[in-house]
């Protein structure tokens, strides 16, 4: 039977660490593993039972997986045996770019990875494109062995699905961030947010974040508004107004 | 026994509409509501099978529960009759602007709450504050009766909840509202985020936001945070840049 049955697996971080153990918990053995950082490509090794690359341009097996960032990409690619398939998970590489060689494509998770926390990955949407009909079918059949929620995406939908990705978490947990370290500072019990917190997305399977939106910047109520102004200092005080401003002016086109 | 056995609601909005159905559902009779919007307390009236008031100053409950904006407490609280004991679910109004009449007092949900959304009060922390110890612990008693998370918070306190909540929830889900208004503007599905969605929440039960944080921005990678910023216009892009600004320092300060 033809597909991806084996990988190596470049890149020692928490998409590296996520992937591969999936593959392997569903029965895709990982050959080798190759990382700048040799520490860390050991514990992988260790952990899957595998080999550590010495170099890129060594690495044996039919298919590849990059898992390193962005901006290593391409340099990684370059360096990789023109014979071998590759697939890399970053969200805003072109695939594009590597016109010059065969059997290339993409496999993006959608998703956000810290190695501290297990993660459901049956669920993380996974894009996938390649620069072949069968390669692309080959990857969706390797993104179906791990993930139920998997979908072709051209370059362009999955930078922009990447770019709301950015929108819907690093940003959110960045205001995250600010609510509990402005409490923290305040000797205050972030804790208390937490109900708060698994409501917002709750209430998203019931409602649009349009219909959603409760606050002060919503009801346009300006004295509380302008009294939390005050409470804050440089660049809290200035996310506050522009993201109040944002709602303000999102509701005002419509109410 | 002493305590707070049934009461009057003022306002029709959603607090009132899920902190009575709760005392409802506990065992708490609800008298008599009253709203400037006839069919809301009309309908909030057959809900609870209770009375419409006619006006304020005709309130009649020895408790009084005055769930309305912020902007409309006090004016609503001068119209009661002096006799009555009352609390307010305010989140940003000091306890002090009522230190003319007795038995007042503070009953904050900590919490977004929107009609169509059932939710657990069970879970929901409760600010408690009165002007003095035998109403504090009255009403702690009451908010208890609905939740297990009540807790004394002093004005001050509550107003920096109040702010870290306006963050949490109300920033948060503006961001979501922007990650799916420009997906959909893309005739992109927003629903590949709600994975995301709910891991990134997920994860603050085992990570601290400050761990938690991922992308571009926490990576610092200028080429991916220039391309994305290209990709959007006005008020996004603004967001975009000053958001991306605000993580990129707090780690530059850390790493």
């Amino acid at each position: 039977m033809k597909g991806i049955k084996s990988m190596s697996i470049i890149g020692t971080g928490n998409v590296a660490f996520h992937l591969g153990n999936s593959f392997i918990e569903r029965g895709i053995p990982i050959v080798s593993v190759y990382g700048r950082n040799l520490s860390k490509s050991k514990e992988l090794a260790n952990l899957w039972r595998c080999n550590v690359a010495e170099s890129i341009t060594e690495i044996e097996t039919d298919f590849v997986l990059v898992c390193v960032t962005d901006s290593s990409v391409e340099e990684v690619i370059s360096q990789l045996p023109l014979g071998c398939k590759v697939a890399f998970t970053s969200g805003s590489i072109d695939l594009f770019s590597f016109s010059e060689r065969k059997n290339t494509g993409v496999f993006y998770p959608l998703q956000t990875f810290s190695k501290e926390k297990s993660i459901n990955i049956f669920e993380v949407p996974m894009l996938i494109e390649a620069d072949s009909s069968d390669f692309a079918h080959e990857l969706f059949d390797l993104a179906w062995v791990v993930s139920r929620n998997v979908h072709f995406a051209s370059s362009v939908e999955r930078k922009k699905y990447h770019l709301a990705a950015v929108w819907a978490n690093n940003f959110t947990n960045h205001l995250i961030y600010s609510a509990k370290n402005y409490l923290d500072s305040e000797s205050l019990n972030w804790q208390l947010l937490m109900p708060l917190l698994k409501e917002t997305v709750d209430k998203l399977n019931y409602l649009n974040p349009y219909d959603a939106q409760t606050g002060p910047a919503r009801r346009n109520d300006l004295q509380t508004i302008d009294s939390q102004v005050k409470m804050q200092e440089g660049m809290q005080k200035e996310l506050y107004s522009l993201l109040s401003k944002s709602i303000q002016e999102t509701y005002s086109k419509h109410d």
